[in-house]
């Protein structure tokens, strides 16, 4: 069954909106970061790692976003055209603004931690005026991110880009991606990321952050159903819901749940795999697969990167998630 | 007709949320402020005034609104008890924020203009967590205010506000009420004003207003008709659209419009005219008048305050709204 | 003995640099704010008050500082310039600051308070590179007062003025007029209070304020002695310490210690006493009075201000003070 | 001759006052930083580098700051202690600030860039209360750096502590160490700058510093002489005025110019330069050597940083200082 039908008619596949960050990778790993020496630089940030996925694995995408005028965001902007995504809509900023950096610190596989530099961050600069109207319509599908609902005037911006999306039929997507830092209050953060919501088709998020979102609301048993019922109410045709270790479940408005199988992997860390497996699970709904099938893609996809030092540059071609998943098969893969 | 179905079983028949402010209205008129020496003292703010308006035409009202913690603030929260209006939600400010001021300049009866103190205004604090969801359960209606979408934290609390009345049946009504201050560009205006509009059911504004929020849309020609049939694809039942002198026009979701007859005034300033107005058409629609009857009742309240020195202090009873529109009917009043 | 000596050729008198606001004075008294109906309109400000009482006493004098671009600001200027004060060096703000107010509140003659308005005050964006060098070259004196210190801009403005001051052999005064408003810490305070001090001939304060000034210092005793023979090691000349009603000790650099005779008076409120005193003992100073003298024409200046609605407008000429000290002499004046 | 006294007596012989950040220096160097991938750690910030600098010359150090409550600061505060610095003054931000970062660039040994990261940091977070004024007492010199003075509350830590070193006598040195970030006007910079240096005894900056504080002033020749005889009227003995290849000039109170030899060096890249040289001069003046050895003697250490990948972990022992003069003395060392 087809839960979400796409534009078929459109030049893009997919369009995202939001944060473009500089990773920097402890390159001496499974050590605190105060005994690290150097670090990698990658391209980051959540809707930038997902489009980037979605273009290894073959689909024209573009991005909506907005890059400092130094080296980091020269070196962002020539990576995402590099892997092919249309960046006609990625603005620079003319106020100083610096980009945002996540330095990662690989304790271990299972204990890895974020040093987040969030303030000035010119990707929280994008204003709606800045935003074209011909790209999202342009689109088969807009992903928004939450992190760029944290502040003014970037979040206006992604308001402003579900109105165009709404009104050009584009499916919209909804990472919720929450992150702490830049938010003035856990009131404000249930406020936003509720009124982009109810405008969205797909909701990908994890029990927390489905319960930050419930904030003002009755729900003490913390239960799924009510919801992703709520979703169902407005906009939303599949809720996922994740529960880490114990997989991830798509509720679809029928009332149904769709859950699906998980791949072993050699960990070395986790940061990318939500991103890595938002790019695999969209791409198989994009290709009419089912639910349990695109899950499934996406699980593999993540497993990939997980296995890798970094995240955006690690996301699969659809040769390598189909090797993965056959290798798997054939028992060849098993955790550490 | 009846165009919109008010919860008949609620205690509270209206309550607001938003502004609070002081009037300082000069007693020395039709001159510059500069020549001006002494003011007087008056509740203000939009949503104060038509609760006031309200209360005095006999409904049982409540407001939602933050103070600051001084005289005037006690001034203000004092007014509105012994106006008959529930303060229960009215919190106070323990930040050092004031009161909003707004001194009246009148020049002359059409010449009237007003210097706006709202820098650290205390109404602008007013948090989401304060916001009583049993206040707005209790409630036949709930108003909001332009105003209060201005700043943050205020802007998160009407967003709650508004949820909480859709869940509790309330029907919600929009004086759009803009002033340039507070707000940080034209665009951040726009997006929040269509946010919260998209969710009301009654909304009223001026043409320029309804202008504002078209910002990012296709409305060339400024049509009332293409502006209200947008709202109605919403939530909205009723749009009514001023046009100044020319009078209001109120739009329903039928296709219909509705115009009403004016009355003359002698005119002192041109303040507190849509607040009276406000308060005389929502009284009607109450009542379950029809609209024309409700805008002619809102006309006659409008004179009798435009022909006062105050604002809240001018609005009118019943009685005096029977007794104006009579003196009018008799030709006994003409206009200045 | 003369203690400080003043350039005999200058043509300025006397300059103030800081702040100019409104005083908005209940005009129903002895009565909580919050039962007040009218306020009257007058110019106010701690240094804006001193000039206009130099002025009223027959000196040449100026002002440097900053309006607001509104009625208020225009009305202080004009005021200004109608008391015979060169406002050449009063600039007009441009980023929509607003003028200062304090709303006076007069529960008894003993029981005064205010309420202050100081956010985005305009004459706390007063620049550097606003303050003209040849105004402060071509005066005599120049008076300092502490809330200019209170904000960037304005801070760096008045040590550039000290600065000129220094440059051109400019007797510089330091009324310390404390209060917290605007002010971050305690801390940040007392740190500029100090730095501004340094450079100054002649300080003026109440012990609070000196102890304020001490916060990093040892004087458990809180001793004048300590306090005066600090300022001594820097640039000071005078050091009037005030003891509310004990009366006010001027030190000096030789080591003698000034007290000098008060007068009864009918006091109406207690605000715009310590401008007056300062104007009248200025003055005297400038005349080449004993301190004793000039301490006394203070505190006759003083008494016929408290004895007033106003600050600013009540401020006295030569006439008004002998005539005042001619009666308390024969008895004819006593205290309320 | 000894152009400064320093106090025998004390236990440390050098506390400095400012900045600690990281430098995070590019690995592949000779391109621009877009083409770089990877970036070693060092502690960095100019008083940083030269109390290191001066702990592996010999001295007893300390430090006064602020670090981030993160694995950044860590490293930072462990970094100082393993290099015999005393770090008891060194407190812990609990406001969420960040480590400032300083990207490097390194196109070629004489286009070298920062990219910095200042917005939120945490060294400029020290307040006033936290300079402890018993460790400023136990030192002989005590050195401030423009930066700390950028914004509130550092800056008014650094008057602080210039009044602490004052009541202690204790030599104090100003390294002017300009940078814009932070600043919000060049106003305010000249200002602040004259604030501090007027308290100075030593006061080390290139010409283009001296400029920038005399933007108030007469100076349009931009004369050393007419910029060091304004110091010598307030704090100042030495004045060393830096022109880049031309060399460095000391001025001294006696109306003598000091100049140096200069040594050849292999350079990789420029930065670290002032702050090894600040460190060798500074060390040569409190062993008593003439300020022309002493100036030697940082010509040299500044040569073996520049010479380096790093700047604080490149900073000499005496040995290596010694050995290196030797070498160019036997002309072993030539430029690139």
């Amino acid at each position: 069954m087809t839960y979400v039908a796409f534009p078929s008619s459109k030049e893009l596949d997919f369009t995202a909106i939001g944060r473009l960050c500089i990773d920097l990778n402890a390159n001496e790993i499974n050590r605190p970061m105060e005994q690290t020496s150097t670090f990698t630089k990658y391209v980051g940030g959540s809707p930038a790692n997902i489009t980037i996925g979605l273009s290894r694995l073959g689909l024209k995408t573009a991005f909506i976003g907005k890059i400092a005028d130094d080296q980091m965001g020269r070196f962002i902007e020539d990576y995402l055209t590099r892997n092919g995504i249309e960046t006609g809509n990625v603005v620079t900023d003319r106020t100083g603004a610096v980009t945002g950096l996540a330095f990662t610190e690989i304790k271990s596989p299972t204990d890895c931690s974020i040093l987040m530099y969030r303030d000035n961050a010119a990707d929280l600069k994008l204003t709606p005026g800045e935003v074209r109207e011909d790209v999202i319509a342009r689109s088969k599908m807009l992903l928004i991110s939450g992190t760029a609902l944290a502040a003014s005037p970037s979040r206006e911006a992604v308001f402003l880009a579900l109105d165009y999306a709404k009104k050009h039929g584009c499916v919209i997507a909804f990472d919720l991606d929450f992150r702490p830092y830049t938010w003035t209050s856990a009131e404000e953060t249930a406020v936003y990321y509720n009124l982009a919501a109810e405008k969205c088709d797909i909701i990908l998020g994890t029990r927390e952050e489905f319960d930050m979102m419930e904030r003002f609301e009755q729900n003490p048993e913390r239960s799924d159903q009510v919801t992703a019922s709520k979703w169902f109410r407005h906009s939303a045709q599949i809720v996922i819901i994740k529960h880490g270790k114990d997989g991830s479940i798509a509720y679809t408005k029928d009332g149904q749940e769709h859950r699906a199988q998980t791949f072993p992997a050699k960990v070395v860390k986790t940061f990318g795999a939500g991103d890595s497996y938002a790019a695999g699970f969209l791409y198989g709904l994009m290709q009419g697969w089912t639910l349990e099938k695109s899950m499934e893609y996406g699980s593999a996809a993540a497993c990939i990167v997980i296995s890798s030092h970094s995240c955006s540059d690690a996301m699969p071609t659809s040769a390598q998630v189909d090797d993965y998943i056959a290798r798997c098969e054939r028992g060849e893969i098993t955790a550490n």
